[in-house]
């Protein structure tokens, strides 16, 4: 057994996925205890029934706890660790799934209690569906995590979390905080932001043509739609917790757009077969990966 | 039968998906001819015998033919036309499968011979595949095809096109013109864009970012690099092919996200959720319409 009471703060997708896979796998937690912000959502829990208890409060909830994850939006982050810190029970290790690393650590460091570890930790993995009937328990099957460990932490508290993912199926990683941001800026961040952007952009065409381009929404448009479909509470929050990687990658992006554009316009063929011709190479590395 | 005798040039994704479905169904073409640009293409769909006869030159190809489709780059249609124009027979269709179509009346028009009788069509379907190996008969099925008929042009001309689609299972819709430019530039020529330069962006970065970028490649990242990966040659043609409109969806796009990131910089959480939710609609306007 990983862990004697595991703490699940947030049941939604990731949560709700965890506490799923922690059923189905065995071998995590001897008892799994939850808290959700609404009365609604802790109902519903209650109805699912897959965990052993829901607190009412976040405070009773991690209370007694050798493990706690948050599985919340990072923005969330400072007030809940604000709630819970004085009630974590020494020896704990405090866990997360944030798609964001640097704020998570400058949100939750400053609160830690004495004794109670912090070991920060990313599943990539997700849908676009949310709340307490998103999750299913092989949501991480094969999916990286990548855990981002500080400096001086215990080794068996990571051991412990690492257990946690391995559980649940997935390829563990560990990379530091600042890497971590980049990279998640350019893989998921900047195509989500550019996602919601391009379905803006379409949103304020004229009456006819937007008519028109949502009726023959080919497989480009309908793919970047897909991934704008994503929950709005967790993504404000990740663009507004990783602003500086995000900003740098988006600022990268768009002098490469404006670069190709005015290829176009002044028809320039060996510039734009070159760029085409990158994707193909960038597609073909994830096919090697088998990302793709 | 739609024509006695169907020419197809260029028998790669599109033409040969053509012919293919034109053999399975019935009833579009008595005699079935094709003309590839290299003897390699001629060669393999010799071997693959999905039409009746392929010819050496595309005059011989269209001899003859009451019915010409053009499935080639659309850079290319300028050049094929002056070579095609003087065998094609009075009366003979000649339509297309480009995904531009300004381009292709600029460039076909000002050649056709008197009693030829030119439709433009656009069929929307593909794969990230080409050349003759690629076509497979139920590409089609499903999917729109947009003619844009220009003014005067002989209803049953029109007519005969539409039964072709019509025959392939796809969705037919009129439109003109420059309507059909605007559309195709914002649901799929930008999409295309925008992924050929992320993926760029993604191969500038510091060699250390990129191997993991490469490694971590969430979901958003994947959809974008799977469009990324479509022929060279004819995206490089229909970006330059539909330039104005493709130029227009772009500056209003890269607006759009300085927008977005402008409100990202300076923390304005309202405008942040507005656009996520924007991108959710949209989504939800494509389910309605069962594009998603």
């Amino acid at each position: 057994m990983i862990f004697e009471r595991l703490c699940i703060i947030g049941p939604g997708l990731i949560g709700g996925s965890i506490a799923r896979m922690a059923r189905a796998k065995g071998g995590v937690a001897r008892h799994l205890v939850t808290y959700a912000a609404t009365e609604t959502s802790r109902a519903r829990v209650r109805e699912l029934g897959f965990v052993d208890e829901v607190a009412d409060t976040v405070a009773e909830a991690v209370r007694g706890c050798d493990g706690v994850v948050l599985c919340i939006p990072v923005g969330a982050y400072s007030k809940v660790m604000a709630e819970i810190a004085p009630h974590l029970a020494p020896g704990c290790i405090l866990t997360d799934a944030g798609s964001t690393k640097g704020s998570v650590v400058r949100d939750l460091s400053p609160l830690l209690p004495e004794g109670v570890h912090l070991v920060p930790a990313h599943p990539m993995a997700g849908t676009e569906h949310s709340g307490p009937d998103a999750g299913f328990a092989s949501l991480f099957e094969g999916r990286y995590c990548i855990i981002t460990p500080l400096e001086g932490v215990q080794p068996e508290a990571v051991a412990k979390v690492r257990a946690l993912w391995e559980t649940a199926g997935s390829l563990v990683e560990t990379m530091d905080v600042a890497t971590h941001d980049k990279v998640v800026a350019m893989v998921s961040h900047l195509p989500h932001l550019i996602a919601f952007t391009i379905c803006g952009t379409a949103d304020d065409l004229a009456e006819e043509t937007r008519e028109a381009v949502l009726k023959f929404a080919a497989s480009g448009f309908r793919d970047f739609t897909r991934i704008a479909a994503s929950d709005v509470n967790m993504w404000r929050d990740v663009f507004l917790n990783n602003r500086e990687a995000l900003l740098e990658m988006l600022a990268r992006f768009t002098e490469d757009a404006h670069a190709l554009g005015r290829a176009v316009r002044y028809g320039e063929t060996d510039f734009i077969e070159d760029r085409i011709r990158r994707g193909r190479t960038i597609r073909r590395g994830l096919i090697e990966r088998k990302q793709a």
